[in-house]
């Protein structure tokens, strides 16, 4: 059973209120909430990465959800299940690896358990929403512009050098420690009044624009060689490779000139029964995306 | 390494701000948090429980750490890694048990990811402070009473019931699927005006009394006889045995007969080289315990 179908039996005994965006926002209390779990040998290698890289990176594609949604970064709690192998050197260096991720936010308590064999690591981020417009992937209105920032395909680049026993360290540091943009999350998020979509491209670009174009029902158009990426990239790569964690946003076109630093790569049109057409590849259904996805 | 160390760790990594309760209370959000893992083989076998059975506990070890902090159950979400050998089935039987441990709260998101083998379950509960007095294990003051309600020791003698493949269903429940008093709970939270301790007994009621003896500088005098449990539940059941999640409060003598369906079980008194004293049973450091510990 797939990723999609676990979570269709889910909504149907826990409704679908706050189903749909990677975080929750909880309205009665300002913040957003995202949770998302690493497990050893599914999402990382103990061989492909350091403990300081482990803990980067699990708490980077938590504050990834935090930023896509507008909110600011705030609190962390983090629960990692260690095989007896594990020392203390391993936690030591994981926690300065997830103290380099933080983006102003504070871990602020979790959980130390044993497990049997493999490294598990869950981490839950809290954003306030205090001062923010929170953005949902069911917000693309016609007329949008679809803007992005940061090469697309990277982090699948860095994937295959570690696959591969190759050593470009620089593509390799893509995968393994993706930078975040909370700069550009923050004019975003501060500087729009009206309802705008965003997603961080973890699962790949192709799927965030598809779910924009899904949730909001509309179709996204999209220019293949307006995608930011880098040469060798193929457009397997840009379009789903997954994991680059950059931002990817609908907005109302007037703001093109605040956001001139970042690459417009499609707009938003009319559905017309295609959700996603990139220079000419059309998309209907997800199924038809070639989506990274760990299931 | 055991749990202390590891927390050591942490601590001199992170700072001490936030770390001591059993949820971290994020004054400005006007919230607390929590989060707990529960792993296959560690903490729960497949053959012992139902997966309603272990959605239920899952869900009901965090509303328990909610509850003991004062503050209202209001979200939660779920992240679970399941290896490919689990199917809907298991999921929807889990959500099930999940929902019917909530006690007020909704789930509002979480994560599904694949595992090599085990199943690892990780839940983050948040509560609300709003109209709540908020304890912390730190706020025992000489003069105060210490009180609790329910057996202690039972979810030791079910555990008992299951590695010696005996069949008591009460008792197992007792394990299994832990009832939390959310009405004794919001009394405290809601009445006590002083500052005030509370613990759940999730790690054994001696860990409990225990640690706010410790947190809080003072000493705990408790009566054994006063302490309720079942006639066939032994001292170290009643102590350390773990996982009953009863509540227990050291609050003013004043609130005495508010608190009248309760067992007074002990007073706080001046530290004295002692924390602990259980009917003549003298415990001066954590390490005396004869401590429920995972690790």
């Amino acid at each position: 059973m797939n990723e999609i179908e676990l979570i269709d039996t889910i909504k149907n005994i826990i409704g679908t209120e706050f189903i749909g965006d990677d975080c929750a926002y909880l309205k009665d209390l300002g913040i957003v909430i995202t949770q998302d779990s690493l497990v050893e040998n599914i999402h990382f290698k103990r061989d492909w990465c350091t403990p300081y890289q482990l803990g980067y990176k699990s708490i980077a594609v938590n504050i990834s959800d935090i930023l896509a949604s507008g909110a600011e970064p705030k609190y962390i709690t983090i629960a990692l299940s260690l095989p007896k192998s594990v020392g203390s050197n391993f936690v030591e260096e994981f926690y300065k690896g997830a103290s380099s991720a933080l983006n102003g936010a504070k871990i602020v308590g979790g959980d130390i358990t044993g497990s049997d064999k493999d490294i598990i690591v869950s981490v839950t981020a809290i954003g306030s929403t205090k001062g923010r417009n929170i953005s949902s992937r069911a917000n693309a209105k016609e007329g949008y512009i679809v803007i992005t920032k940061g090469n697309h395909g990277s982090s699948a680049l860095g994937l295959n050098e570690l696959i591969n026993n190759r050593n470009n360290s620089e593509l390799i540091k893509e995968h393994l420690e993706p930078k975040l943009d909370i700069n550009f999350a923050n004019r975003l998020a501060t500087s729009i009044i009206e309802n705008f979509a965003m997603m961080d491209s973890s699962d790949g670009l192709a799927d965030a624009l598809f779910k924009i174009a899904e949730a909001s029902n509309v179709k996204i158009i999209s220019d293949y060689n307006k995608i930011p990426h880098l040469d060798i990239a193929s457009y397997e790569q840009v379009m789903f490779g997954g994991e680059d964690y950059k931002l990817v946003a609908a907005i109302p076109e007037k703001y093109k000139d605040l956001f001139s630093d970042a690459s417009i790569i499609g707009k938003v049109v009319k559905y017309d029964g295609t959700r996603l057409d990139v220079s000419g590849h059309k998309y209907s259904t997800i199924s038809e995306l070639n989506t990274f996805n760990h299931f």
